[in-house]
């Protein structure tokens, strides 16, 4: 079977959830934060790194990988997994975000998008065709149909008009879908109008897809109310013994109100980017490992964390890495992000179990936010 | 017991010796090649990584650690092993050589050198007595006096007086010398004059170090017969029983002449940074993943290599993540191009102990230089 979703228990006062994930015989529980590997690489990591940190799933980024090095490529080495010695699951996005987000001159119409990649600015044409063919031939385990992210600043007309090509689209990706081990996922659009989520969810799951992702909300940015928002407008819509993905959000206070209305898998590539600029998520926020008090600091990054980092090396000797711009300093504070990220997910599940996950975001919130560096 | 070299074979018919060295209870053979981490790391691996390329023994740079993040810091952090989690052999050079090559508006005198370091133009002073003084703080398992490196287009004059005063500072360094877990190098000089090598091996030896090093070769450059001739002149003057190091020498072809004329240790920064550029080292020479003719290969970089790079990916995987600036590339890199140098000096131990290096030189020459890319 190429994709199941067992729902194993709802918390009380919420509409948390508790899964489990089994595609190509590989099970991981939910809800679960997946790592990010634009160019078929977690950056700085190894994939051996990748599976110490829990990560039960990974992403990779079609519009990336079919500009380099290609799906045929990709193909002829025998897929995402063999190309790069991943054997873990791998969810492809549909390169429609990208498209719309790093691409020029976007030229949309019903046949689908027109544009200059960000690399040399050869014209290109992405379609719902296209995008499956590519997520065919890289045989990820999950593939996203291909949609518009229209902003969320957009009008009602255009957003109405946006998710009915979206639903066409949704369906002719389905049906051209031809790759029997792969599955396929529908997603929900809508910007922050409750109506037009709600309609954007029932005609989705009306195309019956393996699973359903919340899109768009990434997009909102610092505006967090409408983003909680469009998960709510979303999700009672959706079916319960599916997996509900919230595409593009990683923010761990973001990842715990997600869980906290009923999703079960994200996807940031906020980890990796921190750690680039010399940042470290802890339980008491964000810290910048280039700030002067972490000089003669013989600690770790989290004196409770199970990573490689911390159980390794100190706050000290990171510091000097990142300021002397060495790579292994991005690689460790990598491994500790997302090893964090994922723990957040473990607890959450534990909070879930314990029927307490508003005492954990409680107790989260008090102790990231009360009185940290950022 | 600080350090302990022990001469277990000669080969039959060159200076070749096939040797087991001891420091603070960890044993590895030689010839060996010595991974370079400048700043506390080898470029972009783990200590795992190292250990994994069979390391007998790595190389750190004073200089860079004096600038960054200092002596005292490392020293706080309780010596240079713990600062960066490597329980192996660490040897320090003594700066001299980043002061002569990298540091800017340089003043020679009697009591050392005054120059503008690369990174902000300040004004530092190094002399024997604060190399050395450096050098105890970081806890490095072997210490190397501080030395001035002339040019190799040097006058005669200028090279004979160049070498006394590096005997008067070699002196000076021993005589402030004062951690007794960490063993102290001289340095032979005298560029490509067989006179003045000679008077410099015999003088320095003198002084009674625990292991010796052949400087001034790798500012030879292009010129490897007369780097060939400085190793030659100086070997004879050299105790058997003691180490001989060649500094700054990693080139495949140089390794092997210089085991031959009765080199034991070398070190080099070029498996790493041919690593970033994108090339591999192989016994049919230098490839450049670079190169479109590995676009689709799908075989590891050396077939018969042990290295992790090796066993789990493709010449076509580590191509696209070069292309796509990923440092996942450079570390796979690393990777095999340390492995390679250490697995040759694993053979030329080899070679040693069957009494063949010769053939073994012809053999390696007629492959990696018939015909490849290069």
């Amino acid at each position: 079977m190429k994709l199941s979703y067992e729902l194993l228990k709802e918390e009380k006062h919420t509409k948390a959830r508790l899964g489990q994930i089994t595609i190509r015989n590989k099970t991981f529980s939910t809800p679960m934060f997946m790592p990010v590997g634009t160019q078929a690489t977690i950056k700085t990591l190894s994939p051996e790194e990748v599976k110490e940190a829990h990560a039960g799933i990974i992403l990779a980024n079609t519009y990336h990988l079919w500009l380099r090095p290609g799906e045929d490529i990709i193909q002829k080495a025998g897929g995402l997994h063999k190309f790069m010695n991943y054997d873990g699951p791998i969810l492809t996005d549909s390169g429609g975000f990208q498209v719309f987000s790093l691409a020029n001159s976007k030229d949309i119409s019903e046949e689908g998008v027109r544009f200059k990649n960000h690399l040399n600015g050869d014209n290109l044409f992405l379609t719902p065709e296209k995008s499956i063919a590519i997520q065919n031939k890289l045989d990820s385990d999950i593939a996203m149909s291909f949609d518009e992210c229209p902003p969320a600043s957009a009008s009602y007309e255009y957003l109405h008009n946006s998710i009915e090509r979206t639903l066409r689209w949704a369906k002719r990706g389905k049906e051209v879908h031809n790759n029997p081990n792969q599955a396929l996922f529908g997603i929900v659009q809508g910007g922050p109008i409750e109506e037009l989520r709600k309609y954007s969810a029932i005609e989705t799951v009306k195309l019956d897809f393996d699973g359903y992702s919340i899109g768009g909300v990434a997009n909102d940015g610092e505006d967090k109310d409408a983003m909680y928002k469009a998960i709510e407008y979303s999700i009672p819509y959706l079916p319960k013994d599916k997996i509900r993905y919230l595409m593009g959000v990683g923010e761990p206070i973001d990842i715990i109100e997600g869980v906290i209305r009923g999703v079960d898998i994200f996807d940031c590539v906020l980890p990796t980017r921190l750690a680039r600029h010399g940042n470290a998520l802890t339980k008491y926020g964000k810290i910048n490992l280039k700030n002067s008090q972490y000089k003669e600091d013989f600690t770790p990054i989290s004196p409770e964390c199970d990573c490689y980092a911390c159980q390794n090396y100190t706050k000290s000797y990171i510091k000097h890495l990142i300021n002397c711009n060495e790579t292994f300093g991005a690689r460790l504070l990598s491994i500790h992000n997302i090893r964090f990220l994922i723990r957040l997910t473990e607890e959450l599940r534990e909070a879930i179990q314990n029927d307490n996950i508003l005492e954990y975001k409680d107790n989260f919130i008090k102790n990231y936010y009360g009185g940290n560096d950022e």
